[in-house]
């Protein structure tokens, strides 16, 4: 099993043909013709079995988002996608696997604009490393980095769903009938919110994507923009689904630590709110204000309403106990 | 352990800072600017215990050869190296092994003119993924694809140091204590033959790096270009350190099969064959011819002089039974 034969076999046409890919899969490495005034963006991303997916996950799910999940780091930074590399390694090539698999890998690839123009297969436990590359006018990349004191800070479409799926195909918890179908999508087809940040670029002064849950996350904002942070617990988007499975304080705590919600964080000064709802309508996500950028650098405050809410954070630990 | 504690507490500084990176390691991407009318390389390439390196590797070895394969595969398209991104699987965070990893790692990235600029630590068993970025004048870059009849094929350096390197690491072979150093050099630290890989953009007709061996690897090249090849084993360069370890025909076997010689393979046109001296001698790696690309695509004659060659080829198995 070599490179040549599996990527040729399954992967030799994925995802969209594009006129700027010069060189795509077959050769010692792809070559690709950026716009012109345009910047290279890069994400990469792993995903191990029994860490980051059931080792019997269906095959179209985990092709599904293994792209997501990178285009939404692209998202996350005002990029257009382009090309993706896949490394996989696979203890066997077992092909109808391999080709439930690629099928869903290059339709999310399709359906982004994505080619696939290069990757490598590798005999071993099995691991899959998606690096996905986009472009970005020069100068107007999205970053962690811009948040100022009294920004506002906002979250796109609702927090929490694919926590609680994740604990629903762990058989932690009970979900009804009316809302499985939706927790599940959540959990295994995460939608990139490419569009919305490609709008943000002219507006949010600092934006991340949402991957270990908002506790986590914003706080790597906070670090690289040397800023503090608080939010009202009681204006995270919540879908009617969560607040139907769970209580209150589960709700929010999968809303804050739940992860896997590859929904977009981002900060929009003061001076530039009153564009964001007409810029972001024709998108169709809602977009929730959640709190304000602070001073106190470091320092994350949670509210509820005027009140302290007092929250012991549990990280977002994948499969593991 | 999340990809911002350990990239950034190994890896913050590694490799060359260079001022074409407009955003490096620790946001969703890295942002990079490609110099105006250059296209963009790009090269994956996975290494796993047990599988490309003895899970008892010295770590400095490791990191330098992760580094260099992947430099290869820009060196066989004409690039010139520019960035660096790192997925890393782990199954536990060792300080001194990983101190060291990044150590060699960043060195030979600085070498090479690299920076790294990203990356993803996950936790499970030990993979490492490089992508490597690069960027060659547009049209410029070296393929697979141009070899035409009649065309002289050249290798660089020796073949098969590191296949013998590998069998007295496994302890198949011995090594004189006079070329010990040597052959586990070549196994250990392999380098991209770079600067010649740049040289070759004007003369060669097409090219490629060495990673499983001649007898596999030059098959992928006629498959691309839709030619044959006629190879004559006894111009193949074997290095002293080889032929004095092993009977003639155990030498041939590694030079056409012992894999990871990670030198370059490249076809020239007779109208050229005279620049090439000239061109490359200021590089002091000598290139030999080893024989000429035929019209029966798909079909690889080895002779010996004038004789025909018997070979039974048994392919690069890394470190399987």
């Amino acid at each position: 099993m070599g490179e040549f034969e599996v990527i040729q076999r399954y992967f030799a046409n994925s995802g969209r043909a594009r006129t700027d890919t010069l060189l795509g899969v077959g050769d010692d490495g792809a070559v690709l013709q950026l716009r012109d005034g345009y910047d290279l963006v890069v994400t990469t991303d792993t995903m191990v079995a029994g860490t980051h997916f059931f080792p019997d996950v269906d095959p179209r799910a985990l092709g599904h988002k293994l792209v997501a999940v990178n285009i939404s780091d692209l998202a996350a930074m005002g990029a257009e996608p382009a090309w993706l590399s896949l490394a996989m390694t696979l203890p066997k090539v077992d092909d109808a696997w391999l080709a439930a698999f690629a099928a869903a890998f290059s339709e999310t690839a399709d359906y982004y604009d994505c080619q696939l123009v290069g990757g490598d297969t590798t005999r071993g436990p099995m691991t899959f490393t998606v690096v996905a590359k986009g472009q970005v006018p020069h100068g107007k990349m999205l970053t962690r980095q811009g948040a100022k004191v009294g920004d506002f800070i906002y979250v796109t479409g609702t927090l929490g769903d694919a926590g609680l799926g994740l604990r629903l195909c762990q058989g932690q918890v009970e979900v009804s009938k009316k809302h499985r179908a939706h927790i599940l999508q959540r959990f295994h087809y995460p939608t990139a919110r490419l569009a919305i940040g490609q709008a943000l670029r002219t507006v949010a002064s600092s934006a991340m994507d949402l991957s270990d849950g908002l506790y986590s996350d914003i706080q790597h904002l906070m670090h690289r923009s040397v800023v503090g942070a608080s939010l009202d617990v009681e204006r995270l988007p919540l879908s009617q689904a969560l607040k139907d499975s769970c209580d209150r304080s589960t709700a929010l705590a999968l809303a804050l630590s739940g992860g896997e919600d590859y929904e977009l964080l981002f900060t929009v000064p003061e001076s530039k709110k009153s564009m964001l709802d007409v810029l972001l309508a024709p998108y169709g996500v809602p977009v929730t204000c959640i709190g304000r950028i602070t001073g106190a650098a470091g320092k994350l405050e949670l509210r509820a309403g005027n009140e302290a809410f007092a929250y012991e954070h549990r990280g977002f630990e994948h499969f593991e106990k």
